[in-house]
């Protein structure tokens, strides 16, 4: 009876696996949609992100349902349940992720009322990076790949730096010509949304070292931001 | 038996509510102090937020183990299964906004290369609503109040006009005199801190009335935004 139970479990917890890995290929879609849109201009881009959102709210809510159903059926001890409760972490992790893309399309829309303002490229390769660090983020949980999980808290600082360098650019922006300030601002919230995904991803890697070896490294590199907004 | 384990889950679960309580306490002190930081030119303050957040994330930990203790102890179902991962869930938010507060308190170390630019007092109105939506998304979890959680989600939208009109004090400044243009970004950085501080208060409020009635308010008012950043 045991084994067939913890046979149930196991499978459970892979179709578990299959749908946050799909919820996060939505998710990932939504923020590249969203930068796109507010890179390119591409004002239906960014309808499409604020529309998928629902979908990835009704997921959520399913995969949490899921998670307490395993915990009340399955009664997981240990690392089974350490790793069913940051199942759900993670879960309400992405569904903000998805928000943050949603502010991100809104910030696109309200650079429509500034055709000619040109938003600096380096928010691509900041978005690539936090994009990398959110997937080795889930990989790394998913595989409990500890070594993977401590590489995306190292990349945090790059996202930093990046984020810095591009507040300098809009600031010189603003700078030289006043009317760029409110389309700068746009901008500068959207980097900030940005920012706070790669955190995001952060907190899923500290999560998992803390699960695969016990360290507690999260918090520390707060203390550390320095410039950084 | 049964009632004798229902009678030590039932106490743990009071134990757990006054260490949440109390961790509220602490990050409370940390947000008004950031933001007094910021307002009021305390540079002495920012220390003291820095300095705190050790203390709220090793009890973080501890009351994060404690749940997962209980979990495994007593394996709690229905309503008490969700409360208990709610718990864990607010828990987390509760240190995430300490963060948010260690970074409000970074902000106001970098205006104090600026010792001439007068922050908006405005600000302090946002921060005062912004602990009022925290406290009372406390209390509603607390005590299961699922209209008092409405009141949070329905406070939200102040935080979010505000957090306009403060906007737009800021970009008038920087347009008056662009040398404000760095300090503003600054400001603007720690009220963008301060509206996530308010989401995450809306975060605990929907889980709540989720967790008491059902209901599924969440994520809703993101799209409706509008012009918020």
């Amino acid at each position: 009876m045991e084994s067939r139970m913890s046979k149930h479990l196991h499978r459970a917890v892979q179709d578990l696996r299959t749908d946050l890995v799909e919820q996060f290929g939505v998710v990932e879609q939504m923020i590249n949609m969203s930068v796109r849109a507010l890179v390119e201009r591409r004002p239906d881009m960014a309808v499409q992100v604020i529309e998928t959102d629902d979908k990835v709210d009704a997921k959520d809510i399913l995969i949490e349902e899921e998670c307490l159903k395993l915990l009340a059926l399955y009664q997981p001890v240990a690392i089974d349940l350490r790793w069913m409760v940051s199942a759900i972490k993670l879960n309400g992790d992405l569904e903000r992720m998805a928000d943050l893309a949603c502010n991100i399309a809104e910030r696109s829309k309200s650079l429509d009322l500034f055709p000619l303002f040109k938003v600096p490229d380096d928010i691509n390769q900041m978005v690539t990076i936090t994009l990398e660090m959110v997937r080795s983020a889930l990989d790394s949980f998913i595989e409990q790949d500890a070594e993977l999980a401590r590489e995306v808290i190292s990349r945090d600082d790059e996202v930093d730096r990046l984020n810095v360098e591009l507040i300098e650019e809009l600031q010189s922006m603003m700078k030289t010509d006043t009317d760029w300030i409110e389309p700068a601002v746009h901008c500068f919230s959207a980097t900030r949304h940005i920012e706070r995904i790669a955190d995001m991803a952060t907190n899923v890697a500290e999560e998992t070292i803390y699960m695969v070896s016990g360290d507690i490294v999260r918090h520390k590199h707060h203390l550390e931001e320095g410039k950084a907004h």
